[in-house]
């Protein structure tokens, strides 16, 4: 479910009188994202995506979002670019949330990933690396590693009712984790979040890239191992090397991975990996009874856990 | 939220291929409707609607629901026209669902009722009721007079939690209801469910009526008194006497209303209300906590109820 804030119709017109993008045509939600209210709009100029943006988001965190879309779209990277309106702003608001319309991205997500989406993404990543370089604004990442500790923290007296022993496995996993993080290795702008569901594409070629409301700065082999994590595990959550090789070397011929960035491969994967679990095991013991949101199964992350703890080196990724 | 059922992009291109409507755009789900799963499709040739018909529909009905758009869209009502594969079915399953093709329809449903929309309201109700009267196959209305006992049978046991004394109320109002239900009224086929997020609006002019699924054969001046129920009430729920006189006016000045019909307003009105009642109540005791649907607070239309109960004659309606 997407829609958590409904658009009177009446404010709509309004809203749209400040851009010059055509007249409303149709307004329909979508049902796609968790994060924000998302809706698709068509106009007599064609079609376009209106975002509000919820609670979860930062305020102070949406110019970088949308300057960092604006920047990607400008170096060949295919992304929603923001649409300003008529006094060159594209961050606006409407019914009572800050808003902004983005272009809308032709494609369909792959509801079920096959190896040769792999290949696909890995090049996507890679370019989207290169491209963001030249955006100097920075981003902390709050769900980096030093974000880890305080989510566990929260979620420890619940993590005993979702699994026996599962409080104390993260609590060592986490510890090794951070002992092992790497430091020195190249950083940069990282989507952090590019699941399936975040992109397209069309006639079997990747048509774009969307949902950049997790980004930020940090280890670019990070945002490699979140893709590893998102896209390479079977539904019996072990790893396919097929797709991780296709994936990683993929991710390679565009931006070369250096031997200090293939060797922490390992530990990256354990710490994306621990990061959603994270995430979703706080969720999954916050999360209301008739919240309108699908509580997603950490333990689907801890079990990627469990495979990347046990991986010797990067050859566990058919590197 | 309005996706049940997940469509994999697979399944998409192989069921498309049986269509001659142009190549893949894309494919986003619609978080609206509650009964079944929609998704919004663009292909090179334009916009399109894909419906997945989930458990509360009977597949023996929607031959019937589909038969009735077409007619309804070949007699100049403006409703989405299901689109039929090369074979010339239009009635087709993916994904383990039935599912049919329909075309897109332009505009925005409401989401603050203004005075102005009830007149438009009224004509499209009358139009409607007119062009369905060439359509000869008929369907029971299963939410008609006679479901409403075996309903509120069901829902007993949990009314009292909801409201002190409500089950005992709506027994009383129902057996007042039920004896003085008029009989040799015109019927024909209703829409049942116009409701404001079935119609939609596009330049302050009505563009459109969807949702056909719980259409049926019953009185026509039922389904006036269903939408006097649905638009013209204020959120404090009292009856806003304008709309409800603007919509009747305009519907009578398409499809005269009889003495008999407007003598029956009050009676339609209070049974109108009842049916919304039982079932917003009985999916409120019976929606699992974590369900993805919102619960609708049955006494909104209790509330309603008690107006109509109270209604001496049709001038309670402006007539």
């Amino acid at each position: 479910m997407a829609v958590y804030t409904e658009v009177s119709d009446d404010a709509l017109v309004t809203f749209l009188a400040d851009y010059d993008i055509g007249d409303l045509v149709a307004f329909r939600g979508i049902a796609e994202g968790v994060e924000n209210s998302n809706f698709s709009l068509k106009t007599t100029r064609g079609d376009f995506i209106l975002t509000l943006y919820e609670k979860r988001v930062d305020p102070a965190d949406l110019p970088w979002f949308l300057g960092l879309m604006e920047h990607l779209a400008s170096h060949g990277i295919t992304c929603p670019r923001p649409v300003a309106g008529r006094d060159g702003k594209a961050l606006r608001r409407i019914s009572g949330r800050h808003a902004a319309i983005t272009t809308f991205l032709p494609g369909v997500w792959p509801r079920r990933v096959r190896p040769e989406h792999c290949g696909p993404v890995g090049a996507a990543l890679a370019s989207f690396h290169l491209a963001g370089a030249g955006y100097a604004p920075r981003r902390r990442n709050a769900l980096g590693p030093e974000g880890w500790a305080p989510l566990l923290e929260r979620s420890l007296p619940g993590a005993e009712g979702v699994h026996p022993g599962l409080g104390a496995d993260l609590q060592a996993a986490l510890d090794r984790i951070l002992a092992a993080w790497p430091h020195g290795l190249p950083v940069g702008h990282i989507h952090a979040d590019l699941f399936p569901d975040n992109v397209f594409f069309l006639d079997r070629k990747l048509s774009g890239l969307i949902d950049f409301y997790f980004a930020a700065t940090d280890i670019l082999a990070y945002d490699l191992a979140i893709c590893l994590n998102a896209w390479c595990f079977e539904p019996d959550l072990s790893l396919n090397v097929t797709r991780a090789r296709a994936m990683c070397r993929a991710y390679a011929a565009i931006r070369p991975l250096s031997a200090a960035e293939r060797a922490a491969l390992p530990v990256l994967c354990q710490g994306a990996a621990i990061r959603f679990a994270l995430t979703r095991l706080y969720d999954w013991i916050n999360t209301p009874a008739g919240a309108l949101v699908t509580r997603k199964d950490p333990m689907e992350y801890v079990r990627r856990l469990r495979f990347h703890l046990a991986a010797r080196n990067e050859h566990a990724y058919g590197l």
